[in-house]
């Protein structure tokens, strides 16, 4: 690492967890520095604070309004930046924290999921120029109307990612409890092996696909914007896993990774009229209520009448079951039906289209397993199937060990 | 309570420690919003928020930066402020929390005591047009650099204060844990009567010398903008002390109320050079600090030199002694003496000095009590004493005696 290159570092929620953490990460800011490096650090709220403000608002209130959950969760990072700034004071680093905010992160007025529309970047930039170590509160922006807006779960890797393109930084690094990229969950699959390196596209699959190391979205804008990425352990000096623009493929395995997520939940739309503009009809209905859609999932029709089914995050399921009942009304559709004893395991490689066969394996795997598939979808380089919550483990397992990774 | 009347209200940690008592402060504000008031509630972190913020800054850095302290610690009014928005919605009251840059509280660069310059309040106006309940995270503001700075122990009075000012309110409400200002420490003398109403300098006098009810620095604003205020209980439904510009004198009692504060310690600085400008050199010194100084005792000199006592808050006696022996060596003077084992027993009362004999009736219950006196002070409404700290107490019991209150 070289003199004036510009770092842009994220710490996770358990990388400063407590204490004696700060300590660790003010530690290993200080052998940047100490190396001449200009740093931008941006920090999740400590362990499960952000869980703990959830819940006190619950307890309040069991639907509490959007805008007053960002207020409240905001404050998790705010404290983590003040103290990690102390901590680097104690060690003699000039630094200084900033709120979302104050920095110029510039959000849509979707709160609790907001979309960064621009950084206003001087403000730290001229901080930077006075030789300061910048920590910024992470998963947190302000809207045009300046009222507080957060980002989304693991909305911390977006700033980080985010600042790090408007400060067309060298690198960025997110710290976090694992040591890089794996070929599966560790936890399910002892087997699991770290990647060296992996491509945008295939982290993006992965992220989305449920491996919990890294936000879907700010790996989306670090592919944009090109910005080098390295994703590794705050408790470890080892080398992370690299995301880079290409990855070289020759002699690789086609399928680099596979993932779990049970966040999901499954409605299904029936009886649907088979014409035209139905299914726009819907998922426009869900969209202005900024509901993200994962699957899509259409039947053949018979009798001029087909069912929609589609995925969700759980956590939206009230507003989606809402904005659903309200369409189907509309356009004279059937039931409404809602699963969440689903989950959706994937497998991802580039080149897999390129590779024949690599689909057949998959179901073939998980029938040997005596694993029922009821969704299926696929994408240019990854390959999901959403089946019965209580066999997703065992269905990342015998892939695993089919695709012998 | 008529309608349309503007009321700014100000729950202090104790009035919304738990969510059962934030509950119980909705329910309030509820009662007042039915009758058609229009509010701003000002509220403070909940219970010792601020306290365990504080420990753990310490915990990482002994001497946190005060710019990054208020980074930290402006969070804790912020939270309580969004979970009674949200205890406010379950009510049905259309509520909006908003931080105190925000809501445009204008201060000036003292970081953890900076002073109000200006409130910029369309942002209230334009939601109290709207009929929202405006609820606003005391104890804080912006900088003119936009720097989060906080306003001092007990600036979330200030905040309150300072908002009914601008916003010309009817009435502004403190809520605290007792029902009102007393005629000396109820913990301490258990004879002391609630006194029905106060002047405002009379509580000026009170909060400065050591009544802990409100803080100085919002009564001043009060009298200044001459803002009708109530001190009462948020756990009952008693009426509280009206504080206003002039009390009826007649018949009343010339001493009103004896404070006792043990915050404060003692700083003497040895033979000062007796000649013109060596006071106006010492607190120049320390003004520039930004020190709050309380009694100044200069004793007559001897041979030229002269010793000079002032008080300051212990906590800030490390700034105030590292300032004093700056300006020692600048000045020739001899050493510095700091105590911190004093107590300091006021008596407070409007015509205090029209009577003659009350300085007189004090010092003598106080040698009754076999308490010597170390410093003293007047003004025109009160007389302080300076005490060893374990004799604070009962120089308290012996003045409440002496004066019948």
């Amino acid at each position: 690492m070289s003199r004036n290159k510009l770092i842009v570092q994220k710490y996770g929620g358990s990388s400063i967890g407590n204490i004696g953490r700060i300590k660790k990460v003010a530690q290993r800011v200080y052998s940047y520095w100490k190396r001449g490096a200009k740093l931008v650090v941006v920090v999740s709220a400590m362990g499960d604070t952000t869980d703990k403000l959830i819940h006190l608002a619950e307890k309040i209130n069991p639907c509490p309004s959007e805008r007053e959950l960002d207020m409240l969760l905001s404050t998790g990072e705010q404290i983590s930046s003040a103290l990690l700034a102390m901590a680097l004071h104690k060690k003699g680093i000039p630094a200084v924290s900033f709120t979302g905010p104050q920095v110029g992160i510039i959000t849509d007025k979707f709160h609790t999921q907001a979309k960064i529309l621009k950084i206003e970047a001087e403000r730290i930039k001229s901080a930077l120029k006075e030789g300061k170590v910048v920590v910024v509160a992470g998963f947190q922006g302000q809207t045009t109307e300046r009222e507080i807006a957060t980002l989304g779960r693991g909305g911390s890797d977006l700033s980080a990612v985010a600042l790090a393109g408007a400060l067309k930084a060298n690198l960025c690094e997110i710290y976090t409890d694992v040591e890089g990229i794996y070929t599966a969950d560790p936890r399910i699959v002892k087997k699991a092996k770290k990647l060296s390196c992996i491509s945008f596209d295939e982290m993006l699959e992965l992220a989305s696909r449920g491996a919990q190391v890294m936000q879907t979205r700010a790996v989306e804008v670090a592919k944009k914007y090109n910005i080098k990425l390295v994703v590794r352990s705050s408790f470890s000096n080892k080398e992370g896993t690299i995301i880079m623009r290409e990855r070289p493929l020759i002699e690789e395995p086609v399928v680099r990774g596979i993932t779990l997520t049970e966040k999901e939940a499954k409605i299904t739309i029936c009886k649907v009229p088979d014409k035209p503009g139905m299914a726009a009809k819907i998922f426009e209905e869900l969209s202005s209520k900024n509901i993200n859609i994962d699957m899509i999932v259409q039947n053949v029709s018979h009798q001029r009448i087909t069912d929609i089914s589609f995925t969700i995050e759980k956590s939206q399921a009230p507003k989606a079951l809402e904005a659903t009942k309200k369409v189907v009304k509309n356009i004279g559709a059937g039931s409404v039906l809602y699963d969440e004893d689903v989950a959706k395991v994937s497998i991802v490689g580039i080149g897999m289209k390129a590779h024949s066969g690599v689909a057949y394996k998959m179901f073939k795997a998980l029938a040997r397993a005596k694993i029922n598939i009821e969704m299926i979808s696929t994408s240019e380089i990854s390959i999901s199937c959403v089946v019965r919550k209580k066999q997703g483990k065992l269905a990342v397992k015998a892939l695993h060990k089919a695709f012998n990774l």
